[in-house]
């Protein structure tokens, strides 16, 4: 059997090219017993994957040239031989940017497409979902009353960071990139305040207005000057889970800004990097709580779908023009 | 009874001067019941002392412009008041820098003399011992074989912090400003490594070179370019406590360099501001850990004293020129 794949052709410096990638066809080889053979249907695109397109030492070894891109994907099962899977089932993995594909019954998890529509399993109910469930919850440690600031609000992490701690009771401001965000952040996702950082000349005044408490935790998606605002307003004792940085991941000099040292020492603040895989062994209590939510109404996915398996590339570039609100999904 | 003090004249604009201290002479009131009159005999400086010198937010609040700075000093008792205080006792606490001064009962602890000279009780034994024992124990999280780095490691908290990171069983490596310095380190308090910056060209190179397994801690007590360097070479799930920033204090514009978030992010490290007293809870923990080590032999105090109740200006800019090795006391 033919299928095509969609490979890393060159590595990017700075901002990717749809030159970076190239679509090859490639032949799928008959499954083998354990094995599973699965046509994608929904493609993650993440912005942790601009990281994987450099030959650097990062907590996710680089994507090899010449070799498929690899990201979250929901697939059907078309043929099996495992007792664990039937044709028909839907599943979610690790798996590559190939329209069919054989996976091993270990890379592949059922999922319950009664609870939720299975796009969800790549969003709030999955790797997005359980970032923030565990950078909020295990380094934020929200208690109610306190202030929660999160940048990329709008982005699949920060609208899930938003929404659970408004469940634990914090006040709640986003900063997002277009009117329309800040508008459906407060509208629809419960953010208490929300901040369009392209409209905002004074992004330190804007946060000390909107946070008349300060900040007691800072989720940052984005780094950079976003960040300096906020870390200005940062609260004695604050807590900053690092999940992403991505106004840098296209720079190509090392960024510099104001030293933060001097005020996170004065103030005793907490500053922690992490991955979601640093939570690993934690999956089934956070994929508990996620579930609980969706079912109860509580928490809600939104996602920004573009069509066409072809689409991948534009569709991952898309992320650093801000162009999803949540979730960024390319339905094949 | 007439004493004198030293009280902050101006609020210095970068590195202090010694016009920004004036003697006064003060009257003493005769002591009230629960009171106890006190000579100074060793007076603490500390690096901390300088933010105090500004009108800042901080964990400490600001000296006031004619009004005597404070800290650690060790007294002993001329008059007592209060039946928990003897004439002839010693006792620690934060006193003013006064020759004679009332205090509180609840103020003054009385330290013993009979474990450890009484200069231990403002190093090893007091608020720089247990900053090192919090900040690396509670903080760095040391496992025996993980590669610890600290800065300033010549310094009052970085001297103690090597040697109970010995005690951990983990391999330890101090900057320092001297070729002296780093000899002594290494002869004396036991590192296994130290490093010379001022004659080091390349700091990166050099870390890396004496931490051929990278750094899973950094206490770090100097900021700036020295920690840009250690931080190069941090490993997965490094931890910085956040001790001091010595070489940042007296700058008088935000400092910049390298942004620090994509480092800590990729590595997942955690980055955590702190003072001893966030630690207030556990001091006896600390106090008993330090006490039993000085007794065992195992933790040394080394201490540069200078003499005369009117050199406490001069010790304390003196930390700013890297002047002590171990804790800057004065005798007065």
């Amino acid at each position: 059997m033919t299928t095509e794949q969609i490979v890393l052709a060159s590595r990017p410096k700075g901002l990717p090219v749809s030159d970076d990638f190239r679509m090859m066809q490639v032949e799928l080889p008959v499954i083998k017993p354990g094995e599973i053979l699965l046509k994608g249907l929904y493609y993650s695109v993440d912005p942790y994957m601009r990281g994987r397109m450099n030959d650097a030492k990062s907590y996710a070894p680089p994507f090899e040239i010449d070799k498929p891109i690899y990201g979250g994907v929901i697939g059907k099962v078309m043929e099996s031989l495992s007792e664990h899977f039937r044709p028909g089932d839907m599943v979610v993995g690790n798996f590559p940017w190939q329209k069919d594909f054989i996976a091993t019954e270990k890379e592949a998890r059922k999922i319950d497409t009664s609870l939720a529509p299975p796009s969800y399993y790549l969003g709030v109910l999955g790797m997005t979902g359980l970032t923030a469930y565990f950078g909020l919850i295990h380094i934020g440690k929200p208690k109610a009353g306190e202030t929660v600031v999160v940048s990329g609000a709008a982005g699949a992490v920060g609208i899930v960071v938003g929404q659970i701690a408004k469940i634990q009771g914090c006040y709640v401001v986003g900063i997002a990139g277009s009117d329309e965000k800040v508008k459906l952040l407060k509208s629809e996702f419960g953010f208490d305040e929300a901040i369009n950082y392209k409209t905002t000349p004074d992004m330190n005044k804007a946060i000390a207005a909107a946070c008349p408490k300060g900040v007691d935790i800072y989720f940052d998606n984005v780094g950079g000057e976003i960040s300096d605002a906020v870390i200005k307003n940062i609260n004695f004792h604050a807590r900053i889970p690092l999940c992403g940085q991505i106004s840098l991941y296209n720079t190509t000099e090392t960024p510099m800004g104001p030293r933060l040292q001097p005020m996170l020492l004065t103030r005793s603040v907490l500053m922690q990097g992490f991955i979601v895989g640093d939570f690993k062994d934690r999956f089934p209590e956070g994929i508990k709580h996620l579930a609980q939510w969706v079912k109860e109404g509580k928490l809600k996915g939104t996602e920004t779908i573009e069509h066409g398996f072809q689409n991948l590339p534009k569709a991952l570039l898309g992320l650093f023009k801000g162009d999803n609100t949540g979730k960024m999904i390319v339905e094949a």
